[in-house]
Order: C-alpha cells, then sequence, then structure tokens
C-alpha cells in the first residue's frame, strides 16, 4: 500500500506535484528553454520516456543501473525509465546518421527519473534542457553551445553577476599531466585531486594527496596548473599543453565576438566526472556556488560510436530545473503575473435569466481566440462573479444585462456600453 | 540485451521517436491543446509520471494492473508509471480540497504509458490532453468540456462533417432499462448490449441476446431504446427517463447557445465501458467511424470519494494524440510549414575572414529575440551557405562582406544594403 495521510494518498518522495502555480513558473521556465534554443537554430527531439536497460548501462557503465528505474515487461524486456536523454539522442543520430545534413542542432526537454535519495537540488524526477551539435569538430559549435546557455540565463533575468559559466578542458588538463610525468594509470585519480582542489582547504587538499600516493615533486604540478589560469592568453608553459590553451583562447574569441564573454570565466577545475567527455567542459554556477552546478556539458566525440555508429563529433549541455528553481526564487526573479495566471474576459449576469445569453458571449468571445470565463456555479450575483473576476485575474468584465452588453476594465475601472459583441 | 539491427540499438516497440519533423507536429498539437485550454479557462497542472501502484489500481480494480508498467524502488515500494491522469487529479485535489476555489477547472497534456501490444491508434506510449471541472454538478460543467473539446477540434481545423461528439447518458440508459424490469445484476450485460447494438448486424446481436439469455420479451426495450433518439425533445417515455432525458436537452439547448451544436449528436448508445462514469457521457469518432474513438468522457461524481476524499461532483474528457494524429494525417490537415520549421535569418559570410563580424551579428539577432543561424561548418562559399539557408527554411538572409551588410528576402529575391545592425 502506499504511503497515506489519513486516508489520502501521497506522491512518491522525490517527485512533485505540479498545482496551477507551480506549472506556469515550469512553463515559463520550459517556454524559454524552448523560445532560445529555437531562435539559436537548434530543432526540438524527444524519444521515448522508457529505453531498453543496456542503451543507457553501455554509455555509463554498470553503476548507474543503480540510479535508473528498470523493470521487465511481458515479453521479459529489460526497460528502464531515461535517467538521461543523450543515449537515446546518439540511438536515433545513428539511426538516420546516413541521411541527416550535419551539423546536426537538436534540442529536447525529457522528463527524467533517477532512483536518487531526494536532497536539495536533487529529485527523483525533473525536466533537462538538453542542447547538441553533432557532426562538427570546430570549437565553434562549443561556442554555439555556450552562447545559447548564455542567452537563456539572460532570458530569463539572470546577470553576469548571477552566473557564470566556469569552462575548462580535459584534454588541457590530462596534457599538463603527462607533460608533468604522471603516468597513464594514475591520470584519472589526478583527475578527482584537481577537481577537489578548489573545494577544500589547503591542510586537507595535502592530507587527500598523501592518501592517493602523490609524490612532493608531484605536487608542483597543482601550483603550476594554478597558474594557466593567471597567464596571458597563449602563454601555454609546454608544447604538449599548448594546442589546448590555443583552443580555449579561441572559444573565448567567439563568446566575446558573440557577446557573452562577460558571463564566462576560465577553471580548469572543471574536468566533469563522466569520463566520456574528451574536450571543452563547463559547468554554470551560481556566482557564490552556494548551489549545485545549475549545468553541465562539453565534448563528447566517442558516445555514437560506443553506441554502434561512427565516429562523429558531438558537443553539448544539459540544465536541470530544480537548481535552476532554487536560484529564481532565491533571487526573486519569479514575476509575480506568472504564477497569477490570467483571463481577457470574465462575462457576468447583471440580471437574472440572462444565462443564454451569457453563454452566446462566452462562445463568440472564445472563438475569437480570447480568454473567456464565467460562473458556471450560477449562484452569485453581480457583486459575487466581479469577485470571482478579480480572483481569476481577468483584465476585463463583459457585463450582460437585459437592456444590452457593457465592458469593464478590471485595472482603471472605465465602463463603455456596448451595440452588440462585434463591438468589442 | 536490447533488440539491435546490426549493431544499432531500438526503441523499444509501440514507443515513438519524435525527430524534429515529428516534434513540431507534436508541438503543434500540445500547443493547440494548451491554448484553446487557457481561452476556455482551464489551468494547467501535472503529477509525477510514477505513483504508488495501488493508486491505480483503487480506481480501475486490478484489471488495470496488467496494463500498467510497475517495478519496485529499492525501498521496496510498488510504483507504476502512470496510465492515465484522472487518479493523479483526484489525489492532488483531494489533498487540498478546502482551499481550492471551486468549481476546479483544470487541464493537463501527460504523457502516459500502458503496457498494450501496439496497433493502429494503440501505443505504448502516448499523450493525452485532460480536461477536468471538479466541485460543480450543473449539467453547465459538462457543456463547458464538450464545448471546450469542439473548440479544440475546430481550432486544428477538423470541422462538423469531419468529427462528431456523440452524447449519451449513463443515468438514462439505466432508467430506461429498470423501467423495462432488468433486474439489477442483469443491468451491466445490458449495457454491454446497449454499446454493441449499433456496431454488429441485426442476426449477430440477436443472436449475442440470446446468449446472453435476454428474453424475447426484453428484445423490445432495444427498439424503445432507440426511439429515445427520434423523439422531440422532452417526449420522455416514462417518468423515470424524463430527467435524465431534459438534461440532455439542456446541454444541447447549451451548446447551441455557445454555439458549437453541429459538432454534436445524440447517441445514447454511448455508454462509456468504465463503470465510474455516473452522468452524461460522450465520446468523439470521425465522421464515418473507421477509427477509434479521439476522444472520450463525461460525469464521474464518485472517484475522489472512492481515493479518499468527499463526495465533489466532477466531469471531464481525455483525447489522446495518436489516433487524432492519423486522422488530420489522413485528412492532409497537418500544414507542410508546421513540419518544416523556420528561421528568421541565416547569416552569410561573403567574404573571407569576416568570421568575427559573422558572429558579431549572429549574437546581436538572437540577443533581439530573432531566429537565426549560420554555417558552423566554414567550409562553403557564399552559394553553399545561401543553399544551406534555403534548406532551413530562413526568411532572409543576412550578407556580411569586407564593404558591408545586405539583407537578402529569401521569398522575394530582393535585396537591400544596411549602414549597420541597428538599421534591419
Amino acid at each position: 500500500m502506499g504511503e497515506k495521510v489519513g486516508t489520502k494518498f501521497q506522491n512518491v518522495k522525490g517527485t512533485r506535484d505540479f498545482y496551477p502555480e507551480d506549472m506556469r513558473v515550469r512553463n515559463w521556465i520550459a517556454d524559454a528553454w524552448r523560445r532560445v534554443s529555437l531562435r539559436n537554430g537548434f530543432e526540438e527531439y524527444d524519444a521515448p520516456i522508457f529505453e531498453y536497460l543496456d542503451l543507457f548501462t553501455i554509455k555509463s557503465g554498470q553503476e548507474i543501473a543503480e540510479q535508473l528505474f528498470n523493470f521487465t515487461d511481458r515479453g521479459g524486456r529489460s526497460l528502464a525509465i531515461r535517467p538521461e536523454i543523450t543515449p537515446s539522442l546518439a540511438r536515433m543520430v545513428n539511426a538516420k546518421i546516413h541521411t541527416l545534413p550535419r551539423p546536426i542542432k537538436w534540442f529536447s526537454i525529457p522528463r527524467l527519473c533517477r532512483a536518487e535519495n531526494p536532497q536539495k537540488g536533487r529529485l527523483r524526477e525533473f525536466f533537462q534542457w538538453n542542447i547538441d551539435i553533432i557532426g562538427e569538430d570546430s570549437v565553434l559549435a562549443d561556442a554555439e553551445c555556450v552562447f545559447t546557455c548564455v542567452d537563456f540565463l539572460r532570458e530569463i533575468g539572470l546577470t553576469p553577476e548571477d552566473v557564470k559559466v566556469r569552462i575548462g578542458s580535459r584534454p588541457l588538463v590530462l596534457a599538463h599531466l603527462r607533460a608533468g610525468g604522471v603516468a597513464e594509470d594514475k591520470l584519472e585519480t589526478f583527475l578527482l585531486l584537481i577537481d577537489k582542489r578548489p573545494k577544500v582547504p589547503p591542510e586537507a587538499f595535502e592530507a587527500l594527496c598523501e592518501k592517493e600516493g602523490v609524490t612532493k615533486e608531484q605536487m608542483r604540478l597543482f601550483d603550476e596548473f594554478d597558474r594557466l589560469h593567471d597567464n596571458g592568453r597563449g602563454a601555454a608553459p609546454n608544447e604538449q599543453v599548448a594546442p589546448h590553451l590555443a583552443q580555449v583562447d579561441a572559444l573565448f574569441t567567439h563568446l566575446e565576438q558573440m557577446g557573452v564573454a562577460e558571463y564566462c570565466v576560465r577553471d580548469f577545475h572543471v574536468v566533469r566526472g563522466l569520463a566520456y567527455y574528451t574536450g571543452i567542459v563547463y559547468e554554470v554556477f551560481d556566482a557564490s556556488s552556494s548551489l549545485r552546478a545549475l549545468a553541465g556539458g562539453g565534448r563528447y566525440d566517442n558516445l555514437l560510436e560506443v553506441l554502434g555508429g561512427p565516429k562523429v563529433g558531438a558537443t553539448g549541455f544539459g540544465m536541470g530545473d530544480v537548481v535552476l528553481g532554487i536560484l529564481l526564487d532565491e533571487k526573486g526573479r519569479i514575476p509575480a503575473e506568472i504564477r497569477a495566471g490570467e483571463l481577457d474576459y470574465f462575462v457576468i449576469d447583471a440580471d437574472e435569466g440572462l444565462l443564454g445569453e451569457v453563454l452566446k458571449a462566452v462562445g463568440a468571445l472564445r472563438a475569437r481566440g480570447l480568454s473567456a470565463d464565467y460562473c458556471c456555479a450560477r449562484r452569485g450575483n453581480a457583486g459575487k462573479q466581479l469577485k470571482e473576476a478579480n480572483r481569476r485575474n481577468a483584465a476585463r468584465a463583459l457585463l450582460v444585462r437585459a437592456d444590452g452588453l457593457a465592458v469593464k476594465d478590471l485595472r482603471t475601472g472605465e465602463q463603455r456600453e456596448l451595440a452588440s459583441l462585434d463591438d468589442l
């Protein structure tokens, strides 16, 4: 049996009910995602909410199976609710790889589910905006994705003081480590340490390094690494790092040209957890970094091949609705009128026995594409109906009286007579 | 392992991949559902895609468990992907029944999953528009729902010649059967026979009746039943049927007043399968009835109570996207420009070395809310880029040249010089 309060059912923990006010906020965000994607030249796609289980495990390994809801259908197939959409994207693109014109610029706003323990910013069901460009190796494709990300942040009312896109490069970090003599089988350990460095105090970091077997000699790699940020453009410490630093420089040049550089900072500590990233990587944080990342992404040139397709360059990011919603709410950036809803007209019968006329007016207004409603409860006088009109946030009341029609502007209080509905 | 073709993964049978062209059609339908709902005074809500399993089995009985995808989470909870949204709606309304102003006019466009065998018009994953009014017993609430349904059909380009809302009344049929002496434990059998009557030849129907133990005397009930349609308004054969016939008459009067009567016909054979309907019921069919029902609904006054709430009147309907999509496609009513997508501007560099200027222009156009793209592949001359602009259905090309800017209208071919981007 489900968890009940008294005789009432509840939703499952970590999931959300969207009452109309919540839904309007969700739609406000999703509409902005869609609008920004389209104006940046991305086309929308979607995939089924459940797929074969192994589509997800092949990309991200068996450990992701712990994080997803899986089940078996009556045909004995192992299925799972999608925890991310990128494997489905790769599957769909692979299926038509020879007919789709490239670059493929696609976006999606999937509903995703993960069997996580719910905590702040992390739920078991959420929505995630996904932007991807497939079939283009140039850093211009990465610039397109970062620009689109910033274009949304700007659109929803977040400034460069509120949020930053922190941009790094995974091959740059690897080149730096290899040039410093780190053995291949130690690279993953060092990547994790670099990710940790800005997040823990120096003593704790040293203890961590000692525990992982980092030598005193190797410790200087971290200091040298920090200086990569401070160096002037192109001033690479060695030729292994140089091409990757040049690529980051090129990306920043393009972001400046497109007018969004003030939202972006270099941060080579950003390496992204997933091993499948192969180039430029980035994460979006609120300026104080008090919340989890709002978004994260980068280049992943091997995924299509892993899922049975050809080797084709790909780059993109995902942005969830949960952390974003918390940030917008904390900063008071969700407009009150978004939560409130509205109507163009509320039709009121000022005299009894006019139901037929009311219905005619309601039908006519809606047929013209205007939003209109009336009290179908039929239990209130004109005053009560007017109160309902205000509660519903109607812009105007249409007064239906035995001697004719009138329109009342509910913001100004102004009222005028109408010869007929055509006179609106 | 999943089903593969060569090394390629596939989606699960009965589910759909939405490539951009398919997605634009899906959005075109969903946008119309949303637009029509809002202008009819409904507010959008949504619930999680998975709920406790028993939320679904309590309403519709154990047999629905056969039709849904259920699974157990790591906490041992029995969960299921929603096969319908009405139980979640009832749960949400019950949880706030004392604070929500009535009538509650809500709509939703949920993604639903059913473990069915896929066939024409029936898939394992689909979208369903749901319209509900809770807390209003008057037939005006039913009229609002039927009107909203027709308002959508009209909006999407379906005429009264294409589709019909077939309206019946479950209590009317029950009153007719009881007045004719049918025993209580036989009512369900007779309801099924009445549902079957217009669908099978007379001889087959008689055989069916005989098999079900209907007496010769009782056979006349079916003929009398048919005459209920032909009778003038209010001309009820007996006082048991009279109030229900009067209610149907009132509904049709309101639908006439609202201007949608031509889409509606009386059809008392419509009784809806689910026993939970308690009043007016209706189904929408294409005029030739060659497809499954496009939509179905009616009054269900007991559901909130069954799910632990108070007894509150409710009425509403659901319309899926699958049969609707087949009908629109068969009738050629999906506009070509919906499938095609479009852009406001495609930016083209007519001279080499102008990438920076191109990116400035792209960034500026998008910052103004215009949709704009360019060839980030950088592999084509101006002619090839223009071809790409046409493939992308761009309205205009912005030509970036060493000596200035020009805009070319790609429909008329007209071209004009620009002093700067402000001159657009």
